[in-house]
């Protein structure tokens, strides 16, 4: 059960002028499940996106890189479920190859025209010719309303389908953008997360946007972890149609800023929608540091917290456990902190707690106080580490005994 | 349940000469259970510790480094369960100066010849009365052969009591090594863990002990990793009362290899103890990984294998999702790894399978040859980074309900 989220309905989805989705079952892993979904854009659409730092990274990942890397122009996408096609090695390549010239032979583009990703079990061979047999299906489903089938249609361990889409009129012109996501377990994304689509009916030059996706992932998908692991499938895509009211060809343009915040907010929704649906998630937890002498020691500290599990246990069973968060504190590699000067806050729901200061617990400190808001759903550890002026904010989850189960389970 | 540990009986702990423990109900935290241990050491004993890197580590462990620094010969050890003392700021530390103030005014020895240690909740006072006065019945305890009271009277979350001793005949002498330890969760030591405490009726002089310690943590304490949280208390201690048959001065002398092996190996098995009795474990894994260009980068990838909560919930189901391991080695953070070359093994009891080369799934992999590995209790993760003659090796156990249950309901 997701915290605070529940999927849009199809009608709230705005479809994006230029970008059109079908979906099919190919059978990939499991029977009777959509598990194949294409995205066309038309002609003169950009294309950019950011990808897993992860070593052992997908074949589909590789590719993708190429393919955008070749700047001939983006056409469609192709996304499979069940098989990640990840630690494939050679073979991998090759069938995330031979899926590209399928989607091209049938939509008419050329294979390196196409972006293909895949989801799910790491290690295991893509059976290419199912998903090659499912991608006429696909075609034919095409439609620029079926955002909510293909949302429901990338998910994996995912509990509920996720989507964000919003209007916005700037300068007296219309923005729409529309986005999707998928995601639950494997998630401490290292460039973006597997998998966020973005699209806009903007006309957003390559440049611009191949800067705005780096910073809107930084602002988002790059600030939210479950379980600390680096998926190797990790991607995220905006798209823009320009087949909208706004165009833009530099940042200096008006409205610029605008249209950079719009996006951003999307990718922040969908990235936190992740968190929300995390496996066996209870708990929505925002991690906010500040008081450091730069960014990078601000999410080591955040990091440190969002992944002990002790500090999740303790979330989940909402008991105000906090030396916990003062030993993740310790440990997270600062070594010229000064505990002296650290403070730590529990908040929720309006209300707040100072629990430490002056490397204890704080005199003002009530047991009570502590256990009223460690109950609530979506709780903040606010840290200032007193030896500077930057900031980092991480969300995550808490560690729930059904995190075991569908881990455990999972595959089997 | 431990994996494949019990506690030796009490007649299998050797006694040390010099080396006299008792124990008490100081009623701490709980009552009903035995929570305060004292050691006395015959006078002229040295004695030396490693302890926790944590920046917020404990008021008894700042104080352990202040009184072994004296240089004035440590004569006693107090050590207390229920609470870390840790998080408590200016009270905490007058509470264990306290705390060495009453057990030098009880054995007629100086303050700072007393080591102070607590283990239990962080963020909560240490009740001091209630420790003081039960001194004098663990005064009253004191005797050579309570080894294994004193094991018992250490654990927290622990299920069974950690206790090594051995005796060797070496260069004709003989040598008796007798250790206990503690510690089941927050487990990821950075010098030493929480606790160990290691004695030996050799005469060891000052330096060499220094030495040794700290070799003999970083091939015992240091590779263990239960759940990545450096505790803020760990502290591991070795103890040379000196009156035995064996006496070092200098590491050059006949016969100091061998007793730097043995305590090392004594160091070792209690190290283990506490992987077996992990909370919620069962399974030992041992992660190894060679073929690193140093030992940094190979105790990287060790660690983000021996950390990965789905590495760890797969090992928990026995079920062979062995591109989990793929994903952790991508992550580690080797930024020029050439995956191409690493090579993974599935080894337990004489059974080995090699599961990837070449980026992908080894083409003699059998699903079944992974999944008859997985069920055994004992596993090793063998991985060839391919790139250098460095190894690394950690122990860790699987990530289970019970460990959720375990740190959800701890304290509460």
């Amino acid at each position: 059960m997701p915290v605070n989220y529940a999927t849009p309905s199809p009608e709230a989805l705005y479809p994006i002028a230029g970008v059109r989705l079908g979906t099919a079952e190919a059978g990939i892993r499991k029977q009777g499940r959509k598990d194949l979904t294409l995205i066309e854009l038309a002609a003169d659409s950009t294309v950019a996106g950011v990808f897993t730092q992860n070593r052992f990274c997908a074949a589909p990942v590789q590719l993708c890189r190429t393919h955008l890397a070749a700047g001939t122009g983006i056409r469609a996408l192709v996304i499979n479920t069940g098989v990640a096609n990840a630690g494939t090695g050679e073979a991998g390549r090759q069938a995330a190859e031979a899926t590209c010239a399928a989607v091209g032979t049938l939509l008419g583009v050329a294979a390196k025209q196409v972006l293909p990703f895949s989801t799910g079990v790491i290690l295991e061979p893509l059976p290419v010719e199912r998903l090659i047999a499912g991608l006429p299906t696909a075609k034919a489903d095409l439609a620029d309303h079926h955002w909510h089938d293909a949302a429901h249609a990338i998910m994996t361990t995912d509990t509920v389908a996720k989507a964000v889409s919003r209007q916005f009129v700037i300068g007296g012109k219309r923005l729409t953008i529309t986005g999707i996501s998928k995601g639950a377990g494997m998630i401490r994304p290292d460039m973006a997360t597997m998998l966020g689509f973005l699209a806009t009916d903007a006309a957003i030059a390559q440049p611009l946007l191949e800067a705005l996706v780096k910073e809107a992932a930084d602002a988002s998908f790059n600030c939210i972890t479950v379980d600390g692991d680096t998926s190797t499938n990790d991607s995220f895509i905006m798209m823009a149609s320009g087949q909208g009211e706004l165009a833009f060809k530099s940042g200096a343009e008006a409205n610029w800023n605008e249209v950079r915040a719009a996006l951003t907010s999307v990718a922040r929704q969908l990235a936190e929608a992740i968190v929300r649906d995390a496996e066996g998630a209870t708990k929505f937890i925002t991690v906010t540091i500040a008081g450091g002498r730069n960014r990078e020691e601000c999410r080591q500290v955040a990091y440190a917290i969002a992944h002990s599990p002790l500090v999740k246990t303790a979330f989940f069973a909402s008991d105000p456990n906090l030396g916990r968060i003062l030993a993740a504190i310790g440990y997270a590699g600062i070594a010229d902190l000064n505990v002296e000067n650290v403070k730590v806050w529990l908040e929720a729901a309006g209300k707040t707690a100072l629990v430490s200061e002056q490397g204890g617990r704080a005199g003002s400190y009530r047991e009570e106080d502590g256990a009223n808001i460690m109950r609530a759903p979506e709780i903040t550890v606010r840290v200032d580490l007193g030896r500077g002026f930057r900031t980092a904010t991480v969300y995550t989850s808490d560690l729930s005994h059904d995190y075991v189960k569908i881990n455990a389970d999972y595959r089997s």
